[in-house]
């Protein structure tokens, strides 16, 4: 039914799959080859950093820069180079004993304790998101206060390029800053990071990710580019600084600050760090757009699987913390202290049911700007794709990113300017003005440039405006001018080497064409009262970008009827994120998934591709497996290690089969970590005899060495000490899961997905090892267009 | 470190288990007992009407009815009765063929069958609950008009105690009505049903809890009990009602009225179903509160497990369309069509944020009043306990329940009536008068009295007024009267055979409670126009009460959020439901788990007790194991199912091991209902021999039989044919979830419900059956006072 196309041979793929023959990788562990290919200068999703243009780079270096012949189309591979992360507690003896050495009262504190980081991680993302805010503010005013005043003072006199001028270099100035920090310190720190974080829910280890530097550099980086009056918002990045947050407080240590409260160390493993994180997040989206429930869905929707009423319970609570502190601290701030209506980062204003509910014969017109939303969002995406490729190829250094960063905050004053400057839409100045920065320019007196309040604004403003001016404000060619500059300016933005999200654009594009709908709307139907609110129309609009760009549903959904602080429009808003998501899909994916792709990241989506039900896990494992046993010989163990050809993160440990050359039967799961841990401090069976009182290893030790085990490298191991044995039956997991060879693929699936696995085993009739599913060996399959198609494994 | 005692030995448990010696338990399949048990006169959660009670007053017969000697303490126990849904698809050959032969169109085609299905329901459900207002707005106004009027005549010249007979009788023919179709002819239909969709969502199989009788006797009887004017809601009963919409769409034909529409026969399995319902009770909520985000985490939060975004977003559109439809329909009836600002059943008004935003400093006053909810939410549920205790010993005829519920609502009436008479808080009537029926009674002209708002009044409005009349509209005494009473009514209410809810009467007796203290607060306090809004007060205190007795948390959160239409009281009433669950939790469970227990279903929770990581399956799991050979002789297979002792559903299927006794090795499981149906088909290898013609055996037939298998006693098998031999290759799942020995309960429990399995094989190093875990072995652990404990199981 299904045709494949079988693009690599199965012994060279799965570096996790403690498969036998592969492909040579790179030297040492996964974890050394991060830090070595990104400390230097790359960063995943940063998109410029590839290391296999790296690669390629070092090989035509001799030649002139630039252009490499062959850049593997990175959509249809999935990389070796990233880690899953094992969000199912490996439960050895070492495990089971400290859990059952735990009283009912040890656990009562264990659930406080999660509730206490949790209230901690929403606060401090709260305060983040309120320091950003101010930051952000303060710079923007001074800014355009500096080139209002310019603007006026050359009005008059002429000469009005030296106020461009002005505005380009002021603009240049704070995204410089803010892509130097990104592009030579931290590159992980680029683009909204919502991307990471769905990675990292869905098990993928994304190196640094959740480190204290990346959320510094985010924070300073999201300031300056909103400030710098790029086409981006300060929104997106919250989540990913919610996640850092989470991911911090829930360690009690830093390890870049080398600093170890030593509290909370029952939380240092993967399962219970994804859980804080996802309220972390949860609690970013809480803060960015005073959308708790919201953000509690997007955590769900993100984290899907792992779904546990209390866990939520808590990111709910996190994320009301979230939106809680950073309006209390904006309260003050106002000098309105108390005061408790403004939940978030943005805030769509209220919109009043009574005047603007809308009637049933609206909802085809609601369900038809759907449409174009996921047309339009589906070019946006198919440029930004293009886009992306390009700056693959041809912007990889930090100086070249940091230029383009540059040349786009110039042109985007540049266009700015020239649109404000050759538009004559003026508007009267009304008593009750809300705008914060009216520029005059050429207008009459008591008057102010219409353009002018969508380009000469912070990107919140500008789309507040065009929910609740009042009808009459724009007129329609400034809109459509608008739309179409604004559009290609995010496109152009987004993946830039700046911290920013892509929300607030989106929705002010959306808001743009919106309000021009509701303003055409009106001019031809007869009755035009009854159309009378184009902030309607531009809300819709804007809900309709968005989800033609994203394609969230459900999160979205809320996040935006929780913005509007209106439940009323919950249905128009679904139907058309719903509609934007069908036409959407059927061109292009969304945005963030594009962006995975493009870094070959093996992403487990929800479910197995429909038509994969005659896939097996004979088929799709990987095998033959490396396997060690029980009492296994340090020399064996330290060889496959730092075997470079093979790449393991996990093993099976067997029972030998007597009188047989076959796989023993498994007895249990090991991973490298564990081993590497087990290395470094000498738990060789012969050392345990002759020093009868040297300590016994405790979880304390895998604990601490966690999330950053050593390489195998910087163990060293004597060549006495080669000849020793070790026990690994208290460490490693007796009770792996596993699945008889003819299960189908679905049902590998779920089993892996339901429940976070990292390698799951594969056995016979006889419950010996034949293989062994890894991520990789099931992100490998997607629905393509000609049916199930397998994508290729490779090293980049 | 956790003692347990185990009150049963491991030779009497299981009924899913295939396990070996069992106590007797009915004849027949559990099918049958079911249908016998149920089609005369009992139903779970039906309180009255427990088997065991019926077994006992059989043997008891002779004596002095009533007052049998011994009732098992049924929290203790774990019913064997209940059968459990297989949430995970048994891929068998038929299956796999099926599936494969399917292309991509084909899952289109089903996904929009789906999205199709989704949106029927919420229609359905939406029109339900449209029928049910207009029906109890219309039977409501009639009999309050009616006794106005009567008080009215009699207030002038003495005698009103006709018009405390009049009301009492109108109310008791009332609920007489809705008490005799629940007590007679549909006992599964008596309560809010939410304790049964919990039960189904969880897994568990209560029967005729989905059928169409029950959704007809429900619609009816919750009709009457509102108009006949007990302390009950409408809200609670259309949870269950989506549901039963869900479950008959879904399958597109209705078994009790034999008609098969040929539609839909995909879903025809328990997987699919469980989904549609999911989306059921989520647009019933929806429909009730006008709350479809809260319609979706209600479902999500009791069908944790089975998380998917796909069908999330179906749930969520499902929610939509049944609160539009609902709005809709309300509309027009009210003839306003297209104004849809009314999107509930119960609609709290809104809540102008401007006017009533919290201070911080009133934090501190909410968590008082969360666990003031708390306590009394205790206090109700303990007291319901022990009625629930009386009713299962003393009131189990249906006569004497009609009985008991017509005194309920003739004591309401009485106690409302009393309230009234005796009062003497006389209010003026304002020009924008809300009140639907004012009694002047002894107030003077121009002033109505204060108490009958309370009173004479429909719950849902009472409920509006105290949130929403100005201060000074009720005074103090008036408010704790009320309070008190009408406490206890809906206690004693609650657990009665009629349809009804719990929601509304705890948001009526929590906002009494919190209009109260808003009232002193303001009264001690100098400032007094600072706490000026006792609503405020009153929606805390509903909220309060409302957590306190259900236990609900992120759900009602929103369903309160979107029911008061504003963002804003999100924090408070969050902390709020946390206080009352903390506190409440200490004293009692909540009350639908209260009555989840006393009907000894195996429920499982989301995660295995915090202590119980020393269990291990080996101590868990039923043994032995009745097993079958792949290919298996008919008379064997007939005999295992008829064998009253055993009544197992699932069973392994081994290959024997040679020259050897032990167990074989696992290679498959097959459930009784598969084997009834290769029964019914004569799937035998003889035959298909003889009669090359035959056909094939096809999923098709498995589907038509579903849900309602025959028992084995309908299927004749003559002695020739239990010589012959069935091969259960093509029919058995051949690859079932296993799980060796040593594995603890906290990693089995995670695998079952995550999975939502129904028999888990636990087998040996050699891949040998050793045992059988089922839903009931696990659901015997929990945790008690004094550490882990462990059900009995029985046969009640």
């Amino acid at each position: 039914m299904a045709n494949i196309t079988k693009k690599v041979s199965w012994s060279s793929r799965g570096d996790e799959s403690g498969g036998g023959e592969r492909t040579p990788l790179l030297n040492g562990s996964e974890e050394v080859r991060y830090t070595r290919q990104l400390s230097g200068d790359g960063g995943m999703f940063h998109i410029g950093r590839l290391s296999t243009v790296d690669l390629e780079e070092d090989m035509t270096s001799d030649e002139d820069a630039g252009c490499p012949k062959e850049i593997p189309h990175n959509e249809k591979l999935l990389s070796l180079k990233y880690e899953s992360l094992d969000y199912d507690n490996s439960e050895n003896q070492l495990f089971l004993e400290e859990e059952r050495r735990m009283s009912f009262l040890g656990f009562k504190c264990l659930e406080i304790s999660r509730w206490v980081i949790c209230g901690l991680i929403g606060f401090l993302t709260g305060l983040i998101a309120c320091c950003i805010d101010i930051a952000v503010e303060n710079l923007a005013g001074v800014k355009y206060f500096v080139v209002k005043q310019n603007i006026e003072k050359f009005t008059e006199v002429g000469g009005l390029s030296i106020s461009l001028i002005l505005w380009a270099v002021l603009n240049a100035a704070f995204v410089m800053v803010g892509a130097v920090i990104v592009a030579f310190f931290e590159p992980g720190a680029a683009g909204s990071g919502i991307p990471q974080i769905k990675c990292y829910l869905n098990g993928v280890k994304i190196p640094r990710v959740v480190r204290l530097k990346t959320l510094v550099v985010k924070v300073c980086g999201v300031i300056c580019s909103v400030a710098g009056g790029l086409a981006v918002g300060k929104e997106g990045p919250m989540i990913h600084s919610g996640a850092v947050v989470a991911a911090g407080v829930s360690q009690g240590r830093s390890t870049s600050l080398k600093k170890d409260f030593k509290i909370f160390e029952y939380f240092r493993r993967d399962t219970e760090k994804r859980d804080f994180v996802s309220a972390g997040a949860a609690a970013g989206v809480s803060a960015a757009f005073g959308a708790p429930v919201g953000g509690v869905l997007f955590s769900l929707e993100e984290g899907a699987s792992f779904w546990n009423q209390m866990l939520t319970w808590r990111i709910f609570f996190a994320s009301m913390i979230s939106t809680f502190t950073l309006n209390f601290f904006l309260s003050i701030y106002n000098k309105k202290p108390g005061d408790l209506s403004s939940p978030g980062l943005i805030n769509f204003g209220r919109f009043e049911s009574d005047s603007v509910a809308y009637n049933l014969y609206e909802i085809p017109l609601f369900i038809v700007m759907g449409a174009a939303g996921g047309l339009l969002g589906a070019l946006f995406n198919i440029l930004n794709y293009w886009l992306t490729i390009f700056r693959i190829r041809y912007v990889h250094r930090p100086c070249l990113q940091v230029m383009e960063a540059m040349l786009v905050a110039a042109v985007t004053a540049t266009v700015s300017f020239a649109m404000i400057y050759f538009s004559n839409d003026c508007q009267p100045l009304g008593p009750d003005q809300s705008e914060d920065y009216p520029l005059q320019l050429f207008c009459a007196d008591g008057e102010y440039n219409s353009m002018a309040t969508a380009f000469f604004n912070t990107p919140e403003r500008s789309v507040r405006s065009l929910f609740h001016n009042p009808p009459g404000s724009y007129n329609p060619l400034t809109l459509s001018l608008f739309t179409l500059t604004y559009f290609f300016l995010a496109c152009w933005t987004y993946g830039l080497t700046v911290s920013a999200g892509v929300f607030i654009p989106s929705l002010l594009i959306g808001a743009a064409w919106g309000r021009l709908f509701g303003i055409l709307l009106a001019s031809i139907t007869p009755d035009g009262s009854i159309w009378a609110d184009p902030g309607k129309y531009a809300l819709i609009g804007a809900a309709a970008q968005l989800g033609g760009i994203v394609r969230m549903t459900l999160s979205l959904t809320v996040i935006m009827v929780e913005a509007t602080g209106n439940v009323t429009y919950g249905l128009p808003i679904m139907l058309v994120l719903l509609t934007a998501k069908i036409v959407g899909d059927y061109f292009v994916e969304g945005l963030y998934d594009i962006h995975i792709k493009l870094q070959s990241v093996p992403f487990l989506h929800l479910e197995a591709p429909a038509t994969s039900h005659w896939l097996t896990a004979r088929e799709v494992m990987s095998a033959p497996v490396t396997c060690f046993n029980r009492i296994e010989k340090v020399g064996t163990i330290v060889d496959v290690l730092s075997n470079t050809s093979t790449n393991h993160n996990g093993f099976p440990v067997v029972v030998p089969v007597a009188a047989s050359d076959d796989m023993g039967k498994v007895c249990g799961l090991i991973l490298r970590s564990q081993l590497i841990v087990l290395l470094k401090h000498k738990v060789f069976v012969e050392l345990a005899r002759s020093r009868l009182t040297q300590r016994k290893l405790q979880l304390k030790d895998f604990r601490d060495a966690y999330p950053r085990f050593p390489p195998i490298q910087s163990i060293h191991v004597s060549q006495d000490e080669r000849e020793c044995m070790m026990d690994l039956t208290e460490f490693m997991n007796p009770t792996p899961y596993t699945v008889p060879q003819e299960t189908s693929l679905p049902r590998v699936f779920k089993l892996f997905r339901a429940l976070g696995l990292r390698h799951l085993v594969v056995v016979d009739g006889e419950n010996r090892v034949v293989g062994l599913v890894t991520r990789k060996d099931l992100a490998r399959y997607h629905l393509g267009k000609h049916g199930l198609e397998e994508m290729q494994l490779a090293q980049t």
